[in-house]
Formats: C-alpha cells, sequence, structure tokens
C-alpha cells in the first residue's frame, strides 16, 4: 500500500453539458471539481471516466488499475450497461473501494451492492443541510470537527432504504425539517464502500472544502487492501471421513 | 398476524426427477417433503411452486398471497428468469419472508439480495455435520437444544461470501475440519431473510426433524409483518425555508 | 407469551417531589404516566418502583415477574446500588427486556450494559423535536407514521456514545440544529434493549401519545422471550479426541 | 501515526510462576513470549505489565503511551483492582487498542466493555484446533493462508456470551466437535477491541509463528488512532430556537 491512492472518478456527466447552471459551476464535470481537490489536497492520481466512453470508460484495464471508484450519476442510470455494472461489482467484491455520491443512490451498481431499494424522500428548495459527525473517531470524520453545513443542498431524508450499515459516520439535519444516514460505510466482499449524500448539481457543494475533505478521507478510508477474485473451490478433507451414505 | 402462515415451496424440482437415488428419497420432490414437515409441526399453510410452471409458479398472485418462500435451487439457477427474480426480490423488500436453503446460496435472488458472491468452499464426502446453536434465545433456535447433526451431509465451508449477518444462529462442525455458518439472518427491506445450508439432494436431510424445526421456527421468524413497496416520494418541508440559491 | 405482559416501571422520582413545575405535570411519577399509557393501551399489568423503596423496589422476586423494566433516572444515578445494577444486568442477559428512557443514558445499568460512555451533547431550551421513523417495518414504528414532533423537549444530539446499534429504528431533528439517535435497538444476552430519548421532567413528554405509542410498541418487542441464566460449563467431547499433550 | 507501535504486555503471571509444567513453556511468562514474538516481527515496542506490580502496572503515565493493550488473565481475575480497570476501559473508549486472549474472556475488563456474560462450554483434554480464516480481506487475516492448526489447545466451545461482533476474523473447528467464534472485532467508543481464543498456559501456544502473527496483526488494526476523552458537553443552538416552554 504504498504510493499515491489511484482513484477513478467516473461520472454520467450529463447536467454539466447541457445545463447552463451546472456549466457554470462545474464547467469540466463534477468529477473534474472532485478530482482537483483530490489532488490539492495530495496523495492520490486522478483518472476521469464518463458515460459516453466506450465501455464508460470502466475497461478491465482501468479497473484493475483502480484502486477507489467514484460514482455519480442521476439522469442516465438506466443508460449504464449491465455488462459494466457487473464488472464493477466483481471489482467492489474482490477489493476495489467505491464512493457513491448523492444521486447515486439509485445507481444500478449501488442498489445491485446493497441488495434493496435505496429509495429516500427527496425535495430541492434549496435548502440549509448540517452534516453532524456521529463518529469522531472515524478516519472518514478526521478533520471535520463537530459537523460543517452547507447552505444550500438538495433535502435528501429518510427513510432510506439501505441495509444497515456497518458504521453511520455523518447524519444530517436539514433546514426543512429532515434528517438522513448521510455518510454510511459498508462493507462487501473484500470492498469497502461509502455512499455520502452531498451533491446537487445545482450547487457547488464539490467545490466545498469539507466535502471534499469527506472524499478524500474516504478515498483513503475505502482503498483496496486486498485482491481477492471470487471462487467457490471443491476441497480436500482435512481429517479423517470414514465411507459415508 | 392472525391464523396460519402462508408459505410458498419453491424448488427447482430436477435432480428428484432425473436422479434415482434422489427419486428414492424424495419421491414428490424435496419442497413436499418440507411441506409435510411443517403441516405436522402445524400454523402453516403450504403451497407448492416449481421451476417448470408458468412464471415458474410465482406469479404476482402467488407471491402477494406469500408471508414465507422457501428456495431450493441448484442446476437450473440459470433458468430462472430474471424478471420473476426481480418479483420475488420486490416481494421481500416490501416484506415478504425469505428462507434460502443449501444451495440456493448461489441462486440469482440470494446473491441479488445480499449483493455479493456467496461463494463459498464445498466436497461431498458423505461426512457428519454438527449444527451448534450460537443464539439459544433466538427464535429460530427454538427447542433445538445445544446442537444437533446430520450423520451426511454435503460439507459447505467457510469463507462464505456473505455480508456480515444480523445474527449468526448456527454455525456448523464437519468431520472433515471444516466450520460454517450454516444458519444467518438478515433483514433487506422490510423482508427477514434466512439463510440455512442444510439439505444436499443425496441425503435424507429433509426428514430430519431437527433440519424441519429448524425450517419451521424460520418461517414463524420470517413472517411478513408490513406490506410497504417501494416509493421514493417528493416531500414539503415541514420547516420554514428561506427562498435559496 | 400468552397473557399480557408485565412491565415494571422503574423511576428514581425525585424531581416530581421536590420541584413545583414538574409536580405539576406528574404528580404521582413519570413513572405512573407511564404506566397509565400502557395500560390504556392494554396488554400490559404494570408495576411501579423507585429508588427510596428497599431494593430499590427491584427484589429478586419483583425482577423474577418482569418481562420488561423500563428505567428513568437523572439526579440520583450515584445513589442506585451496585448491587441492583448487577441483579438487573444479570436478568436482562438472562432475557428481560429493558427501556432506558431520556437521561437514563446515563444510568449505571445502561453503562454497564453498553460498555461505553453513553456521553451526548445537551441543552435545555425548549426546542422542537421531531422523531423520524427510520425503519418503517420496524414493530416499534407501528402506528406511528412518517414522524412525529413535541413542541418543547430538551435537545439530546450526536455523538451519542453508544456500540453500533443493531438497528436504528428513530432519529431525531431538532430546531435548533442538531440530530440524535433517539431510538436504539440492542440486543445483549438473550435480552431485548431499546434506548429512548424522550422525556425530560419539565414537559408533559410521557401524556404525548406518540410518545407512549413507542414505549407500548417497544414493551411488545423486548419482552422476554427466554429465561436462560449465565452458565460457563465444563462439557465432554462428543467426537473421539486422541491422549493429547 | 508514525513510527513503531507502543503495545503493553499485561499477565497476571501466576501459573508461570507457581505451576512446574507451565513454568517450562514459558519460563519469563506468556507475556514476554508474545512480545518476543511482536519484536521479531518488528514494528512494535513492547513493555511488560503483570498483577503484582504497583497498579498492576496500569499506571496512567504507562497507559498513556500505550496504543495497544493485550491482557491475559485467569485465576486472578477477581485480584485486578477496580479502578485500574475504570482506568483501562476510559483509555479504551478514548482510544487505546485492546487484544483480550484466551481466559481473559472472564476479565472485568472485557466483561466491562462487552457488558455481557462472557461465558462459554470448556474442556481441556489436548485436542486439535483449527482457527479458519473467515475473512480473508482482513488485516487481521494478513498472511495465515486459509486455516492454521494447533496440535493440543483447551477447547472453548459455542454458545459464546458476547455481542454480535462487528466482524467475526476467525472460527475455530475441535476436533472433539465443537466450534467458536475464535477472532472477534469490537469497536467500542473511539477503541478498537480484539478477542483471540488461543492461549491456554499448559501449550506452546504463544511460541506458535501463526498464533503470533494473529497477535501482530491486532496489535496494527487496534493501534490507537485518536484520542478523545469522555465528555458529555452543554451546548448552544446553531439555529434559532423561539422561547419555548
Amino acid at each position: 500500500m504504498a504510493g499515491n491512492i489511484r482513484v477513478t472518478l467516473w461520472n454520467e456527466f450529463k447536467h454539466e453539458r447541457s445545463e447552463e447552471p451546472v456549466k457554470k459551476i462545474y464547467p469540466d464535470g463534477m468529477h473534474a471539481a472532485i478530482g482537483r481537490g483530490l489532488t490539492a489536497a495530495g496523495g492520490f492520481d486522478c483518472r476521469l471516466a464518463s458515460l459516453d466512453e466506450p465501455e464508460h470508460g470502466l475497461t478491465e484495464a482501468v479497473l484493475a488499475e483502480t484502486e477507489v471508484l467514484t460514482w455519480w450519476g442521476h439522469v442516465a442510470h438506466g443508460a449504464v450497461d449491465d455488462a459494466v455494472v457487473q464488472r464493477v461489482r466483481a471489482r467492489v467484491l474482490e477489493g476495489m473501494g467505491l464512493i457513491v455520491l448523492h444521486s447515486g443512490h439509485h445507481s444500478k451498481i449501488f442498489k445491485a451492492l446493497m441488495g434493496t431499494t435505496c429509495s429516500l424522500r427527496w425535495r430541492d428548495v434549496g435548502e440549509k443541510e448540517r452534516f453532524w459527525v456521529v463518529e469522531p473517531g472515524h478516519p472518514i470524520a478526521e478533520g471535520l470537527g463537530e459537523s460543517f453545513t452547507l447552505p444550500h443542498e438538495e433535502m435528501y431524508g429518510e427513510p432510506f432504504g439501505i441495509p444497515t450499515p456497518d458504521k453511520v459516520v455523518l447524519i444530517s439535519w436539514f433546514q426543512g425539517g429532515d434528517v438522513l444516514r448521510s455518510g454510511c460505510c459498508f462493507e462487501r466482499g473484500h470492498g469497502r464502500i461509502f455512499y455520502f449524500s452531498a451533491g446537487h448539481e445545482l450547487y457547488p457543494t464539490y467545490h466545498d472544502p469539507a466535502v471534499l475533505r469527506v472524499i478524500a478521507n474516504a478515498a483513503c478510508w475505502a482503498r483496496q487492501r486486498v485482491r481477492l477474485p471470487d471462487h467457490c473451490p471443491q476441497v480436500k478433507a482435512m481429517e479423517p471421513v470414514p465411507p459415508g451414505r
């Protein structure tokens, strides 16, 4: 585990090219903004990938070199090829880290790994969101203090249809009266998964230092530790078994 | 929750019709044997369903009336229609119970709900298996005593590629030197899922009183408690939000 | 599990006798108010117990007949006899249910069962609290709808120093900007434990129908299922072991 | 987190001084044997401490410098001073790692942190024990392969009265027919706790390379990451709260 962490930042990259207000905030995409944040933090080698590339930019070769993948998708969830989803899923289960962002809660890959609906309640009225650190000793909380706020975010609220997380690191308070388990850790197979709710395309969320810090911390936490492909081997007995049946 | 528990016993029902030794043990199928066990225990209304029926016997109507579904599959996992798998998955997430048996660890439905490989190590040399009760106060352990044994079973051993279970109720000891988390509880959405490893087709496992007791207990535990279909609603703010952005 | 659930409602019963505003809200104690709520709901046999009684009203005989114990304490945590704490702890571990209320988060019994500090952030400015149902299918959430509010409550906020709960059923939103995992399920030994944060003595919280519903639901959920006293037996081998060493 | 990990190896150190067979295997104590293993592995600064020292060798100063504490106790659990137990408990909750070994399952410190009985079934007939790696990607499993065996160990068997572990890394198979969750991870407060069952005093268990590897791996995993003492602060509201009551 020496050297920089190799992160692939995946984005469907649609809103930023088709909607003026989003283009203004993220001229080269949300994934590029996150990448600049990680690069500035140091310790990461970032690569961008998006939906319109061949194989969505997630070839076997790219994934093999990726230690942590971040995922932002929304309007184009359905356009993601099932074969690529299965490829990413297999890589996570054998050890690659995955950070699912905001509307990625309804992505094929997140639902495939969670097994549940991943649905939630939502509204977008530009309200204030405060993220509370529930686990101050968790590496993903490092440097965040007690809480941090975003002046405007889309509200994602409970109930959130996920399996009970291994750890809830962040819980959000919304001005309009809602709450959300907004930073959740899961282990699936040999990979680590972090869901982080921040990042509606209409707000400059991925320019916020605390948000970028969470993603950087999560990328460190989720870094691939082992690579153990799936197998279901037939094995020999290690102790004597008398003839059966 | 009054009245009998309505259980649908699903079986791919292949081995029992094509292999003489299996046919001898289960002339009308393993699902029928399990059904006789539940009926004898009392408190269950059982229905059989299998692969070769239209929609594998798992129509919307059948599933709507089913509180707990048991699943046995092996050679024909790939023949199960993906649409039926998604239908069963949706029913579990909205509240139906699911009991996955033996080689069902690699069924589409179990892998879809777990999100993981569900792989394990295995051999079939007819060895002895002892199931230890790890949670003696759990309702699935009721009446089992400290442990029970099967004289001959297929070995399924760790590592077992499942998410960390909510509760491990049973751990198996094998004569040949292996161990398995052989009785595992999960909650996904509003449904309860129990994986139980017992039931290789070549042994009379589903005639064993302790095995039938586990399945009956699990059916009680997994009984549908609510039915809450998936939705992801847009909602209004409950507290005042000043004009944003 | 036939018949009414036998609940013992324990209260240090200090504030209600020494402070006029509290006396006015709860003339015969918060435990009596909760008891009336349970009795009105039906299905419970309630008994009151408090600090100043011999053995705090929690003799071996009383505990033996108790299926669920509720606990409210605050200024007098230190006055609870350690022997009684150990007795209650042993009863929970062998199967009795326990519902810990509000400031009981710092009671000896809750800290003894959790093993952690159980500390949290707090203030009392009479703010609004909204309890969100995070697990709509959980029996403790039955009949609550999506959320319920109390117009005035003491704020208890994250981080809350508990072990990761088995299930978080309720998360609270506070007007002043905080959040709390306010309804948390734990299993310890063979007993079930529910922490519920509602109930500052200065507000009529235990006259609120939703709050009483939560407690009634929790008492059903936590009802003793088995009674298995602690033992650590020396046992015989069940399989042949060649002479060792 | 630079530099060597500072480990304090605590041992009641009774059997090794009073029983000839034990003295022969561990002339300077089991803790010293473990310390030699860690030192040989590299990356650790080890310190020994035992019951007969003032404050059992666990003064505030020693604990302040300790990042991971290992604990072996058996016949003298009752002789451990409650004040020292509380001091160690507070240090774990604020971030220090703790590795509890073998008969330490019934130590005051382990029971205080778990909240449960920590009882199990046992016998000592010198049987073979095989430890299966259930989580091959977990850092505590690094370098262990699929399983490792000890030719002779005391049997510790299920049911084991612990809270559901965050992760079960090892499950043991015993020749005499039993199983045990023998390597279990817990997080309590900001500290990490690993229970590892190996280490009966009559066998040379702590000279075994695989056993020493587990302890070294666990010490890396449990290394103190933060130090956050307990506090329960009164705080100000961050959002406007209208005058209440």
